[in-house]
């Protein structure tokens, strides 16, 4: 291989802390749903804590890194059994290269696979399958991957529920086979999972399951080599990507795409405007249905799970946006205002889209209508353009239910805290229920630097409020290309949010987390606190600035405060102290059957 | 001096981009209130951009730098015209100083200064003069202050103020010296001023104005020098810190504070049991209330402005913790509650309270009322030793402004999303709308390490929903102690969180800022978009990373997509057309007077 793909720039290892286990779904000993878990020390009497898993392979112990073989194929028996056509897949052409000059050319990674299409009489997609009332293998999975703690958390659960406000949803629980199927039949729920996308552990996007992130990659101007690609990947789902969107533009981008896809355990988004445009050389006015249409299938056939279309960006609309502090923001929403300006022509992914299900449906590859006239600034928000596309992506969500496919709705972009919940009931209303996937939104503009905090803040507020997926932003929004520790600090935001929004849903075990840190903080246990969190390395590190020493680690007090000031260690004490306690919840009790008046009155004579 | 003071330790000069102004309020040219502005390019063609400014005279140009003297004490003839008695200042003890030795001991700053102490007949409190109809010059400062932008941009207030959602505040349009009063009168808001503090550019902190953030520094257990505290003040205040809270402990608290207020422009809030504690050696058990009272005197008379007293901690609802999963983690709170239960008798802060007030009352130091049963974790948010606190100190609010004082109440701490709302519907209600003043709160406990963000979700809610003001938290929050990057990220994420709320609660010249950043985005005004931003310095040096040519600081695309790709440089191409638009436009026009038919059913056709 070339110096691209050697295994060393790809991490791999378990996240610190972490070990990594695989549990069957009851009846299915076929089948490892991938977990971690972090054993806790022995003082805390406390089974090792399970935690959702999207790190893929890599994070095993036992994992072997060979990027030219690809992953382990853990959907090939499931795709295997429905019967799929065996197809030779389109011919790879200079253009979906970039024209890359045979010296410059990355090659395409060499795992073999069989390339499946599906045909009409058949069932293809889950969207088809559920509303045929058949459960799929990935249902069964992604089932048993919610249902992460509430078996071993059953007492307390219905307080958990109730505890939350949910605004509506349907959380169940527990999540059974059937709940995925029926809520995936609604169309409210997606499995984001190309029939050509046989590594993948799939994940479900929907209000009722756990909240989900996705992180973006690209290769962008300068060509990187696949390995440095694919590292991209490996480290956002590290750190918790549940998706991840490949927006690489320039040259090799086929071939680049082909490591991704064979190395990725997580499903792949892509823009394929992004690439259509480049067969065009960066001409919006050149694209055409023919040379997208090819690209469709192009990105189909490498097994993509989603397309970003931006087909609700319709001629009309374009003139909503004239008076826009920042007009239209969305690269593909620009792109395709450009191209229905020039010809002024009604847009060609909105007059072909029924062509377009027909394509996506065959590889069971997701809709994520894209918002491409989502506002750039506090000022645009929610106004007329935003809202009018918001219709036509409703619209076209029962054109692609339709046809058999499953839908995703992209959303804002810049909202200021108080027209956020708007943006979600009418999504709701007007996209009948399929799964939102927002972009922050953020909450303010007057903060480049910290977008990733301006737009948290507005993430879990509407991931509270019902958003399915929520799309990062990382410190350089506005500013650059994110770097390594950018895509970091990215996705642990936005798991913190997503977090954050499960909690006030009421999720029936996303508490169990937060208790586990709290307890393991009250009793000064640093190093479950550290591997407890979403990022053990930098919370050590944070930790070991002020107080490097082991012996700290096990000490009953807080670098913050020192022994003498430690407020936990007082309240240690206090609760150690249990014969007084006693008493004192006897008069604490007393307190309150008085109304709180007795105990109260004359205290200082005790 | 000693090298402590060395003025090159301090951080002067203005902040990037800004140049600093001062402006008169009307009818009083002896007043100079401080802001700055940002010149724009001139390809813009708008004003100099003004912005409210924390910093205080160091980042004046014509500042020099005299740590010895202090800062200009701009207040001095407003208060000389009260008519206080000048008094001779409490003779300092050797435990004021944590008995340091004479090679220890930093010296105290030389800088003269009269010393006040109001008369029982005496009008002193900003609460008084407010309460008999008196507008204080401080009242006219802040007014002033806080109309920034607002004269400017009066057209379209009205439409700024009705876009917004603020729950039952009442913000004008325009503040007048006279609403001002009313606030204060009302207790709906206090400025922090003690009579001792002549150095103070007053502040307002209350619902109906702009929201204000508390940034933490402390020399903790290692002794600092008197000019490196004093640049931790500084460091604060020039990101954007509107009061800052000195919690240092240890040797020279006594002596370095005096360096701090000396050159303090901004309120400084403190908590003085933990003074107090230091001076009985740190066994909570030995404090009284002896030594307590002259711990508050002591730091009354230095001119500290506003006071956490904790004295809702009451020995009855101790047991209300015992079942806690993190117990009492506030560090009064804590010290209180082991000093209840040694004693078993009721807290010394709650039985002395008249004293306290009379104390207070005095100099002008403002109440922060102390929640020391707040919450540290999600599973003990909202719970009955919480609430059972707030009520107390909604209780003792009424207590304290009988005696004629000014307060604010301090609340969680870590509290869920849904949950939140909770705590600032029953604050505004049991504590009669006296200003809340609140620690983020954390909407979740699983991100050690990322706890600023994890908090700024909260506390952008919690200041959306009626918080006055926001206490900042670092990135170390639960780890270790923040460092100088730590407390400007924590700043900054602050200052975007207390924006967020301004704009969302409809503040009529928040968005004036947004707007402005995003004109400059939408114009590629690259230095504009930097100098406008909370951070400039980190805006500029993101950019540079990926493009760091000059060039590219006015170059008509983005460094995120390239020349080709630019959604804005699109836009703008669309806009520029403009004989195409204006066609346009009357196409939208017609378009949605018919209802969104006619023109969309034979797009393709045209």
């Amino acid at each position: 291989m070339t110096v691209q793909t050697k295994p060393a720039i790809v991490t791999t290892g378990p996240v610190t802390g972490s070990r990594k286990i695989y549990s069957a779904p009851p009846g299915r000993p076929d089948m490892a749903v991938p977990f971690r878990v972090i054993d806790l020390a022995s003082t805390a009497h406390e089974a090792p804590f399970p935690l959702y898993d999207t790190s893929g392979p890599f994070t095993d112990h036992n994992f072997q890194l060979d990027l030219d073989a690809g992953l382990p194929q853990i959907r090939a028996p499931w795709i295997a059994r429905r019967g799929f056509a065996a197809i030779d897949p389109r011919a790879v052409k200079p253009e979906d290269n970039g024209f890359a000059p045979a010296d410059r050319l990355v090659p395409p990674c060499p795992a073999p696979r069989t390339i499946y299409s599906g045909n009409p009489g058949q069932l293809i997609t889950q969207y088809e399958f559920a509303q045929a009332g058949i459960i799929t293998d990935e249902m069964i999975y992604v089932a048993h991957r919610e249902n992460i703690g509430r078996a071993e958390a059953a007492e307390g659960v219905a307080e958990r529920r109730a505890d939350g406000e949910d605004f509506g949803a349907a959380i169940p629980n527990f999540v059974t086979p059937e709940f995925v199927r029926a809520e995936i039949a609604a169309g409210r729920a997606i499995i984001p999972a190309n029939i050509n996308h046989p590594e993948l552990e799939p994940v479900i996007i929907g209000r009722n399951f756990l909240v989900k992130i996705n992180a973006n990659i690209g290769n962008s101007a300068v060509t990187s080599g696949a390995a440095e690609e694919v590292e991209k990947l490996v480290w956002s789902i590290r750190w918790g990507a549940d998706t991840v969107m490949d927006l690489s533009t320039g040259r090799n981008i086929h071939n680049i795409r082909s490591w991704i896809m064979r190395n990725s355990p997580v499903p792949i988004g892509t823009v394929p405007i992004y690439q259509a445009l480049e067969k065009v050389g960066g001409d919006p006015d050149k694209l055409d249905w023919a040379v997208f249409r090819d690209t469709l299938i192009e990105q189909a056939e490498q097994g993509v799970d989603y397309f970003t279309i931006h087909a609700g960006v319709r001629l009309a609309y374009i003139p909503l946006t004239a008076k826009r502090v920042t007009g239209i923001v969305s690269r593909g929403g620009s792109i395709m205002a450009r191209w229905c300006l020039a010809h002024h022509q009604e847009s060609f992914l909105y007059t072909h889209f029924d062509e377009i299900c027909d394509i996506m449906r065959k590889y069971d590859v997701s809709f994520s209508l894209g918002d491409g006239l989502r506002p750039g600034s506090i000022a645009d928000a929610n106004d007329a353009a935003q809202f009018a596309e918001l219709d036509t992506l409703g619209e076209l969500t029962k054109r692609a239910w339709a046809k058999g496919c499953q839908v995703m709705i992209e959303g804002p972009g810049h909202v200021a805290m108080h027209k956020i919940k708007e943006n979600m009931d009418r999504q709701l209303k007007v996209c009948h229920e399929a799964p939102f996937y927002t972009l922050g939104p953020l909450t303010t503009d007057i903060a480049p630097g910290y977008d990733h905090i301006t737009s948290a803040i507005g993430a879990a507020m509407i991931g509270w409020f019902g958003t399915a997926m929520l799309c990062y932003v990382t410190p350089k929004e506005h500013l650059g290309l994110p770097n390594r520790d950018d895509v970091k600090v990215g996705v642990i935001t936005y798991r913190l949010a997503a977090h954050a929004a499960d909690l006030a849903k009421g999720h029936p075990a996303a508490r169990l987390r937060d208790d586990a840190v709290s307890r393991a903080r009250f009793d000064f246990r640093w190093q479950d606190q550290f591997n407890l969190g979403l990022d053990p390395d930098t919370a050590r590190a944070y930790h070991d600035e002020t107080l490097p020493k082991d012996a700290h680690k096990v000490a009953h007090f807080c670098s913050m405060c020192g022994p003498k000031f430690c407020s936990m260690k007082i309240t240690q004490d206090i609760r150690a102290d249990a014969e007084r306690i006693a008493g004192l919840e006897q008069k604490s009790t007393e307190f309150r059957e008085a109304g709180s008046k007795i105990y109260l009155e004359a205290p200082a004579a005790e």
